[in-house]
């Protein structure tokens, strides 16, 4: 079986009667002091009262002991009451753990504009703290779900120099999966010794090409969450200089699998594929590009329809804001070149992009010519099942 | 019969050869005289031959004489040998109709990276100048359609005092419809006597809130172009002052409606719905704020299924950048409010909602809250069949 295990960190999933199913519906991740936490949020004005908590807790202090994360109930759009109940989740999880609420990030996620039923969430919360354990992150990850139809939980080892140290995470969500004020949720932990002064920085680099870099249909949530939290439970000095540039560049990588695994959820979606723009004049501009490609419905479509419809996605960059040179412009589609130097290469290279496209992922690279920076964002295809679940969802 | 004449002007359109099918595929607009002459043309950087050209003659002189249209082949991404066509095009068209190649307008609409059949189009040039007459707007129309399923083709009268005008017009497009590098095409023309010094400023301000405000899937493409001509040949003085605001204003509703038509056509598309975004702090966040609801396919695919699901309007809002007031938004589905002060009015609102979006056009108006600007947009549905339809376009 595989280790889930965080040294300094316990886990516990269970069913508290959010959820009418009996699913698992509330979640810890405990601390056995408070330790070194980044968070990155939503940036919709439109924000659950949770959020706008957890956001200023993190604000004033770059820490936290515990997380508490219910599913069945957004605690959104329910003005003060939701206000009152998210800070009653933070006292009653510092209660039943022992911590000061300050120390308690709060996330929901489920419906949105109904009272969360506080009753069963506070008994829910006091079974939860009784059963934490070191090996429960896989439960922890069920009780996060609504209507993701795989439960997402990775974990792994990260080496820097001749130090080991472990990271474990679980996300959910987000877009097609959950249309209905969708909630993106990712928590990862680790053991690595890392500064509560380092540690904001650096989870907001990570996010910006992981969770900040999935795009499944544009519309962000009122809820979207994702923090990082390390105990340094491993033991020795700090990580700092190439070490800890070393350590970020492996949990890149380890959370970027985390947000694709959301990619590879999203209802109605069969292809994950990754829009890369380079040569644009800053990464600004890059980014612009390269979003507005892989929201384009009809890029959407066309990679449905594994169609190498080349002049959708130039289309799309061209008015997309971002300066590029039509006579420069190269476009490929992994190792397959189908335009070059501002010119189409013909229907033999639309043939080797088509098989390109058969494959479940795969990479779209266009270089706009103008300059030197670069941004890629993982997206997935519409199909007709996309319009059938999103229509429907509520009727 | 309905009455497509309009002072000063000629049309025609026929077969030439460009398309397989056998349809119109080439049509002239002829006036007596060079006349004023305005034109809107796509913002994307990738820009068709005879677009460049025709927007450059325009910057020179706000005048024309003829406007010549192929379907069938855009004559996009087609190299220097695309420059010459388009300029070629001109030269053949001015010399059939006897007036300056500097005062035909050129327009291309079709599949892209082919180049132009030539032959066939000189021959197509020579036979149309010979064909043209007062009443076949209506031909000129079906030639300039690609896929659309219905010509689009309207005239009226404008009553200023007690002066009364011809306007007539044609368009065709876009999105869902042509989905590779889809082109929208719009041409008005009028007898009224409008300064070549007004006529420009007058046609942008009516293209915001018509050609420009029809979103179906946020794809601009490399071709498209509305042009607007007055003949002045109903006589009298230059329309100017009030006069002129008041044509300006009727026009507005002219053309607003052929722009519409191009959302009615949307394949795929089963609903018009106006998205008003008022409240804003000044027009260019009320246009952010509508587009962005406009084209979020949460909220597209909730159109389809006659979901007032408000949580998804309200967050595409929220997203969009546009300063809003959480505590103070309010949102309508015609007369029917959902949602007042922020806070949501219940289920019995969302019933008399369902309603409203059962009907096949509708207003959806959300007021911000913060300032006095509004803007509206024309969107439609996804449907199952805009998937199917983008998705195998090309196979």
């Amino acid at each position: 079986m595989k280790d889930f295990s965080v040294n300094g960190f316990q886990f516990v999933g269970i069913h508290c009667g959010i959820k009418k199913s009996g699913k698992p519906d509330i979640g810890l991740i405990v601390a056995k002091k408070p330790v070194p936490c980044a968070g990155v949020f939503t940036t919709n004005q439109i924000v659950a009262a949770p959020v706008v908590q957890s956001r200023n807790k993190l604000a004033r202090s770059a820490q936290a002991q515990a997380v508490v994360i219910n599913s069945g109930n957004a605690n959104a759009c329910t003005g003060k009451q939701g206000e009152q109940d998210a800070r009653q989740m933070a006292v009653w999880t510092a209660s039943a753990i022992d911590c000061s609420p300050d120390d308690v990030q709060v996330c929901s996620t489920g419906v949105i504009g109904a009272p969360l039923p506080m009753a069963v969430i506070h008994e829910g919360i006091n079974t939860a703290a009784r059963s934490l354990s070191d090996e429960s992150l896989p439960d922890f990850a069920e009780a996060i779900r609504t209507t993701d139809t795989f439960a997402k939980v990775r974990s792994a080892h990260i080496t820097v120099g001749d130090r080991v140290f472990k990271v474990a995470g679980a996300s959910k969500g987000a877009g097609m999966i959950h249309p209905n004020m969708a909630t993106m949720l990712g928590v990862m932990v680790t053991d690595a010794p890392i500064q509560g002064s380092e540690i904001g920085d650096m989870w907001r680099r990570i996010c910006a090409h992981t969770f900040n870099a999935i795009t499944i249909d544009g519309d962000t949530s009122t809820n979207d969450t994702a923090l990082f939290m390390a105990s340094g439970a491993a033991g020795g000095t700090y990580l700092k200089g190439t070490d800890l540039a070393d350590f970020e560049a492996q949990l890149l990588t380890f959370t970027a699998e985390l947000a694709k695994d959301i990619v590879r959820d999203a209802e109605g979606g069969t292809k994950v594929v990754e829009i890369r723009v380079c040569g644009a004049l800053d990464i600004h501009e890059a980014k612009l590009a390269a979003n507005t490609i892989a929201l384009s419905p009809l890029v959407k479509t066309a990679i449905h329809g594994e169609d190498p419809n080349w002049g959708r996605i130039i289309a799309a960059a061209g008015r997309s804001g971002a300066k590029l040179d039509p006579n420069a412009l190269n476009l490929r589609f992994n190792d397959v070149n189908l335009y070059r130097e501002g010119e189409w290469l013909g229907t033999d290279s639309e043939k080797n992009a088509s098989q390109v496209m058969a494959q479940p992922e795969y990479i779209i690279t266009l270089n706009l010519g103008v300059g030197q920076a670069s941004h890629g964002v993982y997206t997935c295809d519409f199909s007709a099942d996309y319009i059938r679940i999103n229509a429907d969802y509520r009727s």
